[in-house]
This record gives C-alpha cells, sequence and structure tokens, in this order.
C-alpha cells in the first residue's frame, strides 16, 4: 500500500536526545515506508538522504556512499514521492525560501516535504561521526560533526516541516538534508543558498508515528529529566 | 485493513484549545478505523464512546444516547480492540490503578489503550454542553459542564494513555471515558474507585495522527500565542 498522504516516522527526536542511539530499524524496513526520506545510523551514523528509492549515506569524512539494506536506524523520516510543482525560486536563501512557501501555501500546521532541485550558490552541511556504546547524549554526538561547504553546486534537497507542536516528536520546523547531482557532496543542511531551483511540495494528511516497542532501552527509559527542546535546538539547528 | 497495533487520532487536542470546535470526521469515517474509541462532537457536544463499534454520546443533560454515522466530531481516537488481560483489581482508586499498571508493564513512552469492565464503587463524570459558533476557547468550553456522580454502578471504562511528550498532540497521560452497563451513565472521568474490575490492556506500536486539512480555520490558525499544555491541564484532568 502506497499511500501518498501519509509521512512515516520511526521513533521521535526526542528518544536520541538521553543517548538512545542504537539502530532500531532496518533501511529495507525503511524503504517499504517510502521512496524518498531521511536520517541517521545507529550511533548518529553519518546523514541519510533517500531518494528515487536510493538510499545514500554522508559520513563525517565527507564520503558519500549506497546503504545496505541491513544498515540500522534509530531515528528517520520516509514518504512514497509524489511531489507537486510549487515555484522556481533564484538568488535566494533558504531562510528566504521557506517564507515563501508559507506565502504561497497554508501548511504551518501539518507535515509536509520540500523537494528543492537545481544549482546552489552555496551550501553548507554537517555530518555526525559515528558514536560507540554507551553512547553519549544527541548534543555530544553532534558536536562531535564535520562542517562541509559547497560552492557552485547541483544537487537535490529534501526537508520535512514538522508544525511547532510537534518539536520534540521530530524537529520542529524544517529538516533538511542534501545530496549533490554527482553524489560526492551531503549531509544534514545548516543553510544554503540557491542559485536558480524548481520547489515542488507534498502535503501529508497523516503521520504515521512509529516507535521502537521491541528495545528495552527505549521503554524502560525515564524522559522527564531530559532537556529535549533544548537540545534539539543546540544539536538539529 | 485492521491493524491491531496502530493508535487513530484525528485532529489533536490543541486544536481545540483556541475554539477551533467544527466537526471535522463523521463518526462513519471514525468507525473505519476503529470499534473502540473516544472523542467528542462539534462544539464539544458531550463526551463519545465506543464500545464494540456502537457509538454513544453522554450530553450534558447525563442523558445517553447511540450517535448516527452523520454525526461530526473536531477530535477523536479510535482503535481495533485486542485487549490482553492485565489483572483483576478490587478496591482501589482510578489513581493507584493507574500505578498499578506501570508497575506491571514497560509502556510510559508508548501509546496503549486499557479497559477497565466491572463494578465501581464510585465514579465522578462531566459532560460538556455544546457550544454554537463563533465557539469559545477549550477553556470556557470547558467550564460550561455538568458533573455527575453515581456510586455502586457497573459499566466500562475505556482510557487512551499518551506520553507526556504528546501531551498537546493527546491528552498526556490518561484520558477516560466511562459506560455504564444499562447505558444510562456515563462521561469524560475525572475520578473513580473500582468496588471489583478486569483490567485489559492493548499496547500500539504507531500512532496514525490525522489533521482537518480541508477545515481552512485549522490550517490558517497561529497556534503560537495558544497556551496549550496550561488550558489542557484546566480542561481535561
Amino acid at each position: 500500500m502506497k499511500d501518498q498522504h501519509v509521512l512515516y516516522q520511526h521513533s521521535t527526536l526526542a528518544t536520541l536526545v538521553p543517548g538512545l542511539l542504537k539502530g532500531t530499524l532496518t533501511m529495507k524496513e525503511l524503504l517499504q515506508h517510502g521512496d524518498t526520506g531521511i536520517g541517521t545510523g545507529e550511533g548518529l551514523d553519518g546523514e541519510l538522504i533517500i531518494l528515487d528509492g536510493q538510499p545514500y549515506q554522508v559520513r563525517s569524512t565527507g564520503e558519500v556512499n549506497l546503504v545496505a539494506a541491513d544498515f540500522k536506524l534509530p531515528f528517520a523520516n520516509a514518504h512514497f514521492a509524489h511531489f507537486e510543482p510549487l515555484m522556481t525560486v533564484k538568488n535566494l536563501t533558504g531562510v528566504q525560501l521557506e517564507k515563501r512557501v508559507f506565502a504561497a501555501t497554508h501548511y504551518q500546521n501539518i507535515f509536509f516535504a520540500l523537494k528543492v532541485s537545481g544549482h546552489f550558490k552555496q551550501i553548507k552541511t554537517r555530518a555526525v561521526a559515528k558514536s560507540e556504546p554507551p553512547y553519549p547524549t544527541l548534543l555530544a554526538t553532534a558536536q562531535a560533526q564535520q562542517v562541509f561547504n559547497a560552492d557552485g553546486i547541483a544537487g537535490t534537497l529534501i526537508s520535512y516541516y514538522a508544525p511547532q507542536l510537534f518539536n520534540g516528536v521530530a524537529v520542529g520546523g524544517y529538516h533538511s538534508h542534501f545530496l549533490a547531482a554527482n553524489h560526492d557532496f551531503g549531509g544534514h543542511v545548516l543553510n544554503y543558498t540557491v542559485d536558480s531551483a524548481d520547489v515542488q511540495i507534498q502535503a501529508f494528511t497523516s503521520l504515521e508515528q512509529h516507535f521502537p516497542v521491541d528495545d528495552p532501552d527505549f521503554m524502560a527509559h525515564d524522559f522527564a529529566a531530559d532537556n529535549i527542546a533544548d537540545d534539539i535546538e543546540q544539536s538539529e539547528k
């Protein structure tokens, strides 16, 4: 069943905050829920992006490689692509582009995906280095990251927007990953400026929020003491 | 498709907070997602409980009636029942029962449902009176409620538990509705003491969170100024 109105999410971002970074879903399982998506590997092993059913990993070394079916993920989003053209943009920062999306739609209270394909004047990304157990917190792990800059690069950005009410469940606002057209650059997007790109959008009527119920660490954890919103703010944005 | 591991939710509790109380789903549509559930009608028209596929409404007059297929709801939960026996309890308050559930399970981080069937020493419920447009806020509407007490009554309580991370999306913690065995008493449960009852439980691996995307008022609303957590605390607990 390929329901193009549903965004699938495995686990919650809050689960990562105290360092519950064990992989609880395989890439094979994730691909049953979509041909497009983003996520991370066990121990925050790089930044993942799925385009046209092909899952890519950007490692903290900057290398980009395809991901195997048994690769495990602690957190991911996926959906079946059915994007619709929204606008063509030129000479625009990411922040400006996001504002234009809200000027053109009324999607601020629902989940939706953006696909921005074209040429980027500049893009700054990061990729986290994999931690080993016992895992440190999200914040500590996210600080072990490499930042990458590219100027004048062709590629595709996939972004999921979550309403602010869902901050902690997901990243409230936009959460974007990038892959260069020639597959030699990518990562979790920190900021960018479009040279010229097509912006497509896909709105979701439902979020399918799946929990890692087979992970005893997740099931037993007391999240009450975790500083979820602040740690997400510092780790993801 | 009857997936007994999925809890369906239409809209979010946060949507009710500023008074977005228009019915955005019919009971017929809700019953496609479950034979068991709770909810409210347009304008907070009473307290609903679905048992064995039969939807009942407890009105602010205290009357209990069956709900028609075209009855509209602004907020509801439903699932297909596959409860498992958890324990038999005697002489226990609701608060004590809820603690025993967590002593017996590790479900504090996932959504689950409880079904408590038996004899109740005492139960205190409320039912909200329907508001008409322009709708007041959830807090103002919830204050237009009738409180009911019963002593020595047989019946069934359906409760949905949501992890605290989802407070605002749903009611963080337990959200319980009751129906007497003879269908002459019920409502949103404020407190109770069990005389003797069977407690059954059903854990969910996923939440299917559905948004009222066809309601322009929901789509356009700016939730930033709404005092969601406080108003839910005062309205629902």
